[in-house]
């Protein structure tokens, strides 16, 4: 049998066992939901996974795309395998209905989406990228431009692309230099003429699509020529590559960046208005442009760490496997007979635990998110999308990452090599700590514009549901531990952030990081429970139940008795407002 | 001005004012040694890895060995650097006068082969691995496989593999199958014919040398011509691809590994004896083959943490000079005026300060074990250099590929192209927590070899050097806090190992790998001290002298501060003796 992308059960589990998805059927938008209809969208999404994704997974690594005079040339299965996933209405699958999509809520999805990344991020990249592109277009623009622009992509004819960082601007959007002049209107709204260099487009250009929509953040100058300072004044604006009228645009291609991974998404610096300036049209008001693009940062931002999630769980599959066939050593101890398999080792099984508490962890709190997604309409629920999604893009990301960390260690030598997947995995996932908002940028977004900033219905809505998940575990004993050790962990996190309250703005922030990693664990560490308490549950009728059931059980106690005790470090760290960082005179080094 | 390989103002410090070098001048053998000469090795050290190493880093990367009929040719320049580190001698320093070297103690090799693996770990490889083969010959060989064998590498003429792993014995190498069929004597020893395959072979054929000196580990069989079972039938054979009468001997390269990394570093798989049998002598006596490899072992593995550690060191330079050239964002809550360098936010001063105490950290674990070994006839020595080296093989290889992770994240999205060293310093340092004894075998040699099986001398000789170390600190106020958390961090190892050592024999192994990670911080966080006591112990005489030494104490601050507290975690669960992964049933995997 060949290794899951994504253990079926566990996805199951997750979706209907834990959380429930068949419930959004009260929705008015998903009355058709059923079990049925979410099943044959797994199945679907599995068997074009394997059949179409996986079969290049290593070709698209050692193929990069390349760059001549016509432009950009990525590799023909990548091309192949986005067909198969327009074909099969996957582009469309989360828009409503009148967009000619069917509606699916978020939740399914980011689970469809989930076995793509796992079988090959790098070409499912374009998919994401060209759903969150219309997704924008549809939120904002006109419906001239829905029409012309998002529709197409919604059909996957055309891709998408998001033009943010330029080469002196990565992290910082407010120095994006970009420069759109007004050029008149038309039918499709407040034309303008685009100059300047856009760094990091993902899928900037390719020859697998019609077309490509760039969806650019760039600032009008004021009456004096001058563009404003700041992020205030970026606006946003749709630049196809080739106009409606079927001419080129004024977009370039000036090289591609050759990574260490993700190799299979062409990713290029583009030059606008090399010859007078891109034709791009403004999508909604002026000004507003980087408060569009954050309105979008919440589903961005949970399908990284849903990528993130995804590789590490491969990786996790692969180690599985790979332990279960590998004969090597014996019991300590033992020096004589057959050589057992590499799962029989405490030391793997260690490591195979881990791996299956990050991976399955981060998956978890992917798909919670994904499901506040849904319920955004809730009490409550937005706000607590909003504090969780800074640790949707980073956990994942880094323990996605440690979990393709152990999958090397535990094939050993051959794991070193490009003959198994797993080094791949790991350069692959080494972009997620990266784009969308490094994970130092994310713990500022979570302790200030979250926490310290927010009016604490993010924290308060947290606490609710945390207690509620306490006091269902409380009647199993083997769950009493994990709810106290829970409960002492939100203390431990609101005692830390007790002084920071008071502190004056910028010292706050010195110990981001640490905090970030301390509540990344806490609400982890919830959320195993959460799996727990939902598996115990169960109606145990086979012994495959019972061993699923024992799995998700053991990677919880796992993950308290030996990764939650971590959070200690961390948070003395906050607690005790150290400037030993912070306060290092730069000459030092 | 370009980045420093390994800050030369460091390495002085770490040799001179720390472990004082000149000291080895009292042995007769080192008796010519003075400031003037280590000044001299390392100047020429520093050049060589400059001019002729680190230019071709990216290019052997990229230009992989490869195989034809001929057998393996590798890119030109690394056999030109490795001509070079011959002609000035650096394969024969560490050999005695009567060997053709120079008798330099193993303290200064190391700290010169440090630049060489920080310029370029795998074209340092060819050269490390020849001087542990002549070592091992010197060491055991008669004086005609001396002058045969060991002298020609010993000149950089030949060069020398270790061929210890098999396709089906990696770790386990009783389960090694290559045999070795008695075939008379001559004046080189007893000969035999070796058939069998020989797996992860560094350097196993290369274009770059005159001749391969194979130091294969095989087994002769018993009167029924089966091979004993276990690792006390391997013996130790000399096989050189060129015979002493100018013919080929039977060994053939069956194919390369093409692996994440240390790609210039040509890997094969071997085939011995696939025409008859591969003529090889034995060395020293027979059964002994796999002790013979463990005398050799401890420097090879410091030889590893050492390298792991160099790569660390430049990952953390490079940042550095990133970190100051790079303009991006402000202080927060500022949003206009000009961008400021990275190193001014307190995230970036955090990152760079946790690469600085991995990397010079694991620089100091490496060279104060290189002087143990200079120092092995003193009493204590030999067995606090047995505890410490599983430590110095471990934590630079863990750590320094932490500090070469994070040398990507302050790189931002140019660290993942392949434009920046930081991404291949991160593939090439990945192998080093896996070969010679992957971190989870080393954790078992720890606790069970050198900790619970051993008369307790390595650990006693630890703990008087730890008093000392706190008595010298006890006077300074600032120290006073690292030297009580010193101590509490060795009382808490000694109480987790005392039930321990009441247990049952495997199960004391569970945790080995989170006693390992807590024993190698409570290591560093002493040398940490260590060099934070010798620092300030300095007279001060300039401004950068003084800026010198406020980075080692902010380090070691931040070391105590931020990393030391982390032991509580991976101690609780030893502790614990928890069986939450070592009982779990391979099945719910």
């Amino acid at each position: 049998m060949s290794t899951s992308l994504i253990v079926r059960r566990d996805l199951d589990f997750l979706l209907h066992d834990w959380l429930k998805i068949e419930s959004l059927a009260a929705q008015q938008r998903h009355a058709d939901l059923t079990r049925e209809s979410v099943d044959a969208m797994l199945d679907l999404s599995e068997k074009l996974a394997r059949e179409h994704f996986l079969t290049h997974y290593k070709r698209a690594d050692v193929e990069e795309p390349r760059l001549d005079a016509d432009g950009v040339h990525i590799c023909p299965e990548v091309t192949q395998a986005l067909r198969q996933y327009a074909e099969v209405g996957l582009f469309s699958a989360g828009f409503s209905p009148d967009l000619g999509g069917s509606g699916l809520p978020y939740l399914l999805t980011s689970a469809s989406f989930a076995y793509f990344a796992a079988a090959n991020v790098a070409t499912s990249g374009y998919a994401m990228l060209t759903v969150a592109n219309a997704r924008l277009i549809v939120s904002f623009g006109s419906s001239a431009q829905i029409e012309t622009f998002a529709r197409p992509q919604i059909d996957g004819r055309w891709f998408g692309t998001m033009c943010l960082s330029e080469p002196q601007a990565g992290s910082s959007l407010g120095d994006v230099r970009t420069r759109a002049e007004p050029a008149g209107a038309d039918e499709l709204g407040e034309r303008y003429r685009l100059t300047g260099n856009k760094m990091w487009i993902s899928g900037g250009d390719q020859d697998a699509s019609e077309n490509i929509v760039h969806l650019v953040l760039a600032k009008v100058p004021g009456a004096d020529g001058r563009l404003p300072e700041g992020t205030a004044g970026l606006s946003l604006f749709i630049v196809p590559k080739i106009l409606p009228d079927g001419s080129r645009n004024d977009v370039g291609v000036a090289g591609l960046n050759h990574k260490m991974g993700y190799r299979g998404t062409a990713n290029c610096l583009l030059n606008f208005g090399e010859h007078g300036g891109a034709i791009g049209w403004r999508v909604g008001q002026p000004g507003l442009g980087l408060m569009q693009m954050f309105q979008m940062m919440n589903e961005a931002r949970i399908g990284v760490g849903l990528g993130a999630a995804a590789l590490g769980y491969r990786g996790h599959r692969l180690s599985v496997t790979y332990a279960r066939e590998r004969l090597q050593g014996r019991a300590i101890g033992v020096r004589t007979g057959a050589p057992v398999p590499l799962i029989e080792h405490a030391d793997v099984k260690r490591m195979l635990l881990a791996q299956k508490a990050y991976a399955e962890g981060a998956l978890a709190l992917c798909l919670y998110c994904a499901k506040l997604v849904d319920e955004e309409g809730n009490a409550g629920s937005a706000e607590l999308l909003g504090l969780l999604t800074p640790v949707a893009k980073t956990w994942p990301s880094e323990y996605g990452l440690a979990a393709n960390d152990i999958a090397i260690q535990i094939h050993g030598g051959y794991g070193y090599t490009r003959d198994f997947d797993v080094e791949q995995l790991l350069r692959d996932n080494r972009l997620n700590p990266i784009h969308e908002g490094t994970t130092g940028i994310q713990a500022i977004d979570l302790l200030g514009r979250k926490i310290l900033r927010d009016s604490g219905r993010g924290m308060a809505e947290l606490g609710r549901r945390m207690i509620d998940t306490t006091a269902r575990s409380q009647g199993v004993p083997e769950f009493a531990p994990h709810a106290a050790a829970l409960k002492r962990a939100v203390t431990q996190i609101n005692d830390s952030l007790a002084p920071l309250r008071q502190q004056v703005a910028n010292a706050a922030f010195d110990n981001a990081t640490p905090f970030l990693w301390a509540f990344g664990h806490v609400v982890v560490a919830w959320l195993w429970l959460e799996q727990a308490v939902a598996a115990r549950s169960l109606d145990v009728k086979t012994t495959d139940e019972r061993t699923f059931i024992d799995g998700k059980l053991r990677a919880c106690r796992y993950f308290f008795e030996c990764e939650l005790p971590k959070i200690d470090a961390w948070l003395g760290v906050v607690a005790s407002r150290t400037d030993v960082a912070s306060g290092a005179p730069p000459e030092i080094f």
